[in-house]
């Protein structure tokens, strides 16, 4: 398995990676009847950085940075993962986020931020959280889920400095 | 005063009322080194709904609106205020943070969240806090103050729902 930057002919191929995830609706916050198009639009149009996991050629999982906000405040990167879901279970994720992290310190940035983390995607919570991440603050209600109803999403952040 | 939706043609205008906010990189997530069609494309640009204050033909201030998130998550939504730095002191802040809570619930949207609010800006925190905001959360070190150092900023959030 090598995490490594994307190539642009294999951003098309970024939807075989999303697609039950943007259908299921349970933890993106991108529209379910989105386009292949506009979802990989969604997830890799101007971002700092896209990364992929290619497993001998085939694409399992994808990561992006970007800064959360410009000028003064982007020393605080945000990022996403996505992994496809016939190769979930295997560490996947955490491998992404951990190769994020550190990908992210050597650009120079001083924190990572997560703006929308749905509270009922427990695994992913769980997992942020082992890697590092607090959850600041969850926002009441911020995210219709299809079978939940309306559930929280949580703000996560972790310092990247490593002398505080 | 009339709030108002904008017409294209008076979006360069906007640089005038955003100058001084911009030039002074104090409480706005945008490159104090932004030309202006950077930073009203920064403030415009994409946006569901951009509004402006206009005092006799002259702009004042302006707010936008947009979705904070897509799909299930559409329906927070994110603003912004900017107030001409002739025109401080009058009130024109409230008016327009006023008016786009009306607009919003116009709009459908069930609550309204600001991402970053530079907790060294007192006097927009007490007053997103007196039309009903709370603090969230505050993210440290979050904003690169150009006098006061690392500074931290806050997430502010209401809902807009009325019977809860």
């Amino acid at each position: 398995m090598l995490i490594r930057p994307i190539q642009e002919s294999e951003r098309p191929g970024l939807w075989k990676v999303m697609q039950h995830a943007v259908r299921a609706g349970e933890t993106l916050a991108v529209p379910t009847n989105a386009t292949p198009d506009e979802a990989v639009n969604w997830w890799a149009g101007g971002k700092e950085a896209v990364f992929v996991a290619d497993d001998g050629g085939q694409i399992l999982g994808s990561y992006y940075l970007r800064p959360n906000q410009a000028g003064n405040a982007s020393h605080i990167v945000n990022a996403g993962y996505v992994v496809a879901e016939s190769a979930r279970g295997r560490g996947l994720a955490s491998a992404l986020c951990r190769h994020s992290l550190e990908e992210a310190r050597r650009r120079g940035y001083l924190a990572m931020q997560f703006n929308f983390v749905v509270e009922t995607n427990a695994v992913a919570v769980r997992l942020w959280q082992k890697l590092g991440f607090q959850i600041m603050t969850t926002i009441p209600r911020a995210f219709r889920h299809p079978t939940k109803g309306f559930v929280g999403a949580h703000v996560m952040w972790q310092s990247l400095e490593v002398d505080r």
